[in-house]
């Protein structure tokens, strides 16, 4: 009746899903609909930035030889023959002894090679009428002049794929011509829940019923770490409606997600659905808490998942084994939660034989990264989920752990993402 | 010609707007569409949790006085009166000498009061035939009960208005029946670039010209802080052009932003235009780099902004000062950028009389914060925004700053923030 399972460590647990290959599509779309999308090639210089050589302040365009001689006692006047605004062009060429009023962004007309800014001439009228601007110190050749190409050249790569396209990087693309954009497809997450413990969220409460949290839960953080969402419903603890549901979503979806019927109990299909589908389990059990109850397979390119009916561990689950895979297949090569170092802000007095994954909130505290639990840590309790930004994680051992140790942390909400396997693992004093 | 401006510092600015109250409005909406979203009510308990008592295990619910002389040599015999999955109800009252098989999350029936651990059972016939289960040692009343109420109790506010919707908040919404959610309405933020040298981005390069990359970024700014960005396009420097958009744009939209247009150059018309719509100009110089010529003006309860047409100017002045408004129209207590402390990466030999705000990337090292610029710090330089995920500030002076230095950052991707004022700018050695 109770199926036996070994667990398997975290990091071997990560590595063996990490070692599955993804779907990866590309679309094209708007630039108006690119801010949270993934690039699916790298974003590259169309062009030399400045485009051309141009003013970096509001002043005069003049020849530096005109003012060689410019002084404070002996200041040099330059005729006036014209102006341009940004956007626009002086089409004649400057002659000696001539200025040009020069707006910020304008390009340098032809003839000039310096700009004077603007608080440091002084408008005078020449005896026979002609606007003049007064000089009263030299200039040398390509002063105050942004040259074309000093920011960045045309053909540098600015943005690698793989990365979520933020406000920054929309105007990089709007300002070398990406009207359209290649990003890559959302892939698509079918979710299953599974339990006749469970109601829907409208439902109202009923003696030994518990409402569908872990499917919402489950949507969000698919379209956080990038995919789409597909449910397919709350399926009652029933083996041939859960393999007719599972058969179906897998023909519709690149990575599918089952909640409940994970724990080692009566009334739990999983193990025989991957089986009658022929999936190749990874794994079945991992050495951590919560989440212990985890299964995950692969049916050809396609990721399956047994995730807990618990919504802690199901949160975890999904953090650890299911966003790298949507985002390898968003182009990524940093797909992991990313990892940092900070103090432990509290004590964790029993030790575990398992590796804890604790729901936790960074502070930052005099310019050090500070853990605390973010509720109560039981992994029926779904309250702390909602203040998390991160896991503290606690190799298991035989010892507990102190406020002020220096432990890892895996945070949930950063945009970077790190690579794995993790290069090491830390929990000790500084 | 040139308008003579007096800046102010840019705690003062950041003051100025936040003295502004501004329209805050709520819409109802599926659960499936909140995350992301910001809560417009508390979110409440609605039951106890767990809403009743139940088992955190796979097991026998069991009466604790049948087990008190229990022990290894004399182990106690119960029979085995039926069983309860997750799910649903035992309806009979369990009488002495009896136990019930009960999976994990079910409720303890009736006549019941400890759960025994699958593991700590053996399953026996007796000479009668009946089902039996073998127990080694005594339990106590309450052993391996979850209590209705332990996690949470009923009433009890568990996120706070204002927050954003992340997906522990999903879950918290689906436990307590929330299958309809109180969010604030995005409020409509109005997008004008103005400047002739402005191309639309699917425009060739042309002499003098750049494309409009502002407007695409603000948008993008817009949707990560919460709003709605309309884009009213792309205008002339033409006194009459802007001043019929602008006041379109203002019968439609909360609050309204318009890029370009604010150097102090000749082809400037925001100040003529506020002035010509009765607007109150809180200010228009600040004393920070980039973005020193920033304006911000209110009509009745709608903000505008005027811009620097400088793409790192521009971003600088969204995230201080449209960002917290459009945060304080989604209920947010917590409106502006989270700040923290970090050590400076780099040196900054030249001092600035200005307060700089550095476009740079925070690294974690070590547990701490260290800040470096995520490219050269050039105010026309766009390539920089794409890898920034914070702001330096460097306080003006008469010095310089040093690598190794304690600085305060502003975090941009931050999903929590702050309030202000700012408590203290600190830049100084620890």
């Amino acid at each position: 009746m109770v199926e036996r399972r070994k667990p398997i460590s975290v990091e071997d647990a990560v590595a063996k899903v990490s070692a599955n290959s993804v779907i990866k599509q590309k679309e094209t779309i708007a630039i108006e609909e690119a801010y949270g999308r993934f690039l699916a090639e790298d974003l590259i210089a169309s062009h030399d930035v400045p485009a051309f050589d141009r003013s970096p302040y509001d002043g005069f365009a003049i020849r530096a030889e005109d003012t060689s001689r410019a002084s404070a006692n002996h200041p040099v006047c330059l005729d006036v023959v014209g102006a341009i605004g940004a956007g626009f062009v002086f089409e004649e060429e400057v002659q000696a002894l001539q200025a040009v009023r020069i707006m910020t962004g304008a390009p340098i007309p032809k003839g000039c090679n310096a700009v004077v800014m603007l608080e440091l001439t002084k408008e005078v009228t020449s005896e026979n009428g002609q606007q003049q601007i007064q000089i009263k110190r030299s200039f040398n050749q390509g002063d105050n002049i942004s040259r074309q190409g000093e920011d960045t050249q045309k053909g540098t790569i600015l943005v690698e794929k793989g990365t979520q396209i933020n406000p920054g990087i929309v105007a990089l693309l709007a300002t070398f011509g990406y009207a359209q954009v290649e990003v890559a497809i959302k892939p698509k997450v079918g979710v299953i829940a599974t339990g006749s413990e469970l109601l829907n969220v409208e439902e109202p409460l009923a003696p030994g019923k518990i409402r569908n949290s872990n499917a919402h839960m489950i949507m969000a953080q698919i379209a956080r770490a990038g995919g789409e969402a597909i449910y397919y419903g709350k399926l009652n603890d029933d083996f041939d409606e859960c393999l007719v549901a599972t058969k179906k979503a897998l023909t519709e979806v690149d990575m599918l997600i089952t909640t409940g019927g994970v724990s080692v109990g009566d009334f739990d299909y999983v193990p025989a659905i991957l089986n009658e589908l022929g999936a190749n389990v990874l794994f079945n059990k991992v050495a951590m808490r919560p989440g212990s109850v985890t299964t995950v397979a692969n049916l050809g390119e396609k990721m399956i998942y047994g995730l807990s009916g618990n919504p802690s561990a199901c949160y975890v689950g999904f953090e650890l084994f299911v966003r790298p895979m949507v985002r390898k297949s968003l182009y990524s090569h940093l797909p992991h939660l990313r990892k940092a170092q900070a103090t432990l802000g509290v004590d964790f007095p029993k030790p575990n034989p398992f590796m804890r994954l604790v729901r936790s909130k960074v502070d930052f505290i005099d310019g050090q990264l500070v853990a605390s639990p973010s509720g109560v840590d039981k992994s029926g309790i779904v309250s702390s989920l909602g203040g998390a930004d991160c896991f503290m994680v606690l190799p298991g051992g035989t010892r507990g752990y102190e406020k002020g140790m220096t432990i890892d942390v895996l945070l949930l909400e950063d945009t970077q993402g790190s690579e794995w396997p993790w290069s090491n693992i830390v929990a000790s004093y500084k």
